[in-house]
């Protein structure tokens, strides 16, 4: 929808992997093929864009390498990027061009009724080229980016991954942890809560087996944001029995300058 | 605004701390009378709200008590219940009718600007009276906040408390340590948050001397809800230092159907 917005002519042609969601996209008609065989699909190409989770991108690369060539732009919106771009940047090897992407834009719907061609508005899309990356095609991948409504950064895998679990893959467990430490404390709790209970933990309605993927792929990062969450909490804990309110004002009042800065997307 | 919109004909009248504040009531037109005088403003009432920081009520309490009398109902609307109802129990103690209460509802934002006359729409309110407290005052309290729009429910304080140790103060804190630990680890991460994280933190932009307030006050109960997040997220460190995404993906699951069974307000 984005690109029938902004990118007016482009030919776009979607691969979904069951014929009910192509259905859907015909019957919505958001592209101008739609099927669920992605050697079809991808054949002819200029720019493949992987839509999936990360853990079933390997199999739909090896379905298409043989249709592509050395000059096809090949992207992937994942999470997560130090596997994606090892485990892809070896299948697309001397066959096509692969650089990762990750859009920093979404929400806890998924499937094409969730889709608004404004999701991409002034979202940050974060690009992961390796050394060895096409500095030309680095470029025309942050063109359409930015062509799509993004403000484009650049990043190594390894930067990307520690800071994404940081910024999305640490408030994601942390939602459904709150929900988790409500349900087997006092489950009768929930019944009172508030818009902020809601608020602070509606990104645990997204995929459980997407996010079980992302978080279990990025497991070193997001282990060292789990710890850094802990010790967090464990400081506020000594604030508390050392009667420090003060300490604690300072540590909110601090928390908030920073979150307020942030308030426009 | 919502008892002007709910209960036409009530006289309301206003006291704030500052005359600032009593300025913008006066040219909002939001009150019969308004000053900084709490108990020229009391003198008179059958119902009297108390809406200030837990921590600032006993002051005011005692500003008013000179001019209340056994028939006039006292309730308040902080979010801790136990040292509210104590303190404010005894100095009420034969001279007013007391009893807690606290509306779910509300936002990050403050002050009269943030007002909203359906703030209260289907919130849940919960009332927290003593074993002493007069059955017709609880059920009198009660149909105010029918009337307000609230969906009304009665516990002990100390019940409330611990429920909203869970489902309000540790989102809070945790939205503040989420801030905290990406601020702590990697402040430039912060300029990649996309829409999850700003949702997840919006509590944090609360105001920090009231939330530091009501962490203190709420001290032990607090503690424990940390302890119980503390142990979750140790868990899913475990799961991912054993490669069981499977039990991730159920982790997330449970949290999602949980929190989806919410949704609405």
């Amino acid at each position: 929808m984005a690109i029938r917005r902004r990118m007016p002519g482009t030919e776009i042609r979607v691969w979904a992997r069951r014929e009910e969601s192509i259905e859907k996209v015909r019957v919505l008609g958001l592209a101008d093929e739609a099927s669920t065989d992605a050697a079809a699909i991808a054949k002819g190409a200029g720019l493949i864009v992987l839509c999936m989770p990360v853990g079933a991108m390997p199999e739909i690369a090896h379905r298409i390498v043989p249709v592509v060539n050395p000059s096809v732009v090949i992207t992937d919106v994942g999470s997560v990027k130090q596997p994606v771009v090892e485990k892809l940047g070896a299948i697309f090897s001397g066959r096509a061009q692969f650089i990762g992407s990750h859009p920093m834009a979404g929400s806890e719907q998924a499937g094409i009724e969730a889709a608004r061609e404004d999701l991409f508005d002034r979202a940050v899309t974060i690009l992961t080229p390796e050394e060895s990356s096409d500095k030309e095609t680095v470029a025309a991948l942050a063109k359409f980016w930015e062509g799509m409504g993004c403000r484009v950064a650049v990043a190594t895998p390894r930067v990307h991954d520690e800071a994404v679990a940081l910024i999305s893959h640490l408030p994601h467990l942390a939602a459904a942890a709150l929900v988790q430490a409500a349900l087997r404390e006092n489950p009768a709790a929930l019944e009172w809560r508030g818009n902020g209970f809601l608020d602070t933990t509606r990104v645990a309605l997204g995929p459980a087996e997407m996010w079980a993927g992302i978080l279990s792929e990025n497991r070193e990062a997001v282990k060292k944001a789990i710890h850094a969450m802990i010790e967090n909490l464990v400081e506020v804990t000594k604030l508390l029995d050392a009667e420090e309110t003060g300490a604690i004002e300072d540590y909110l009042a601090e928390a908030r300058l920073v979150r307020d800065r942030l308030k426009q997307k």
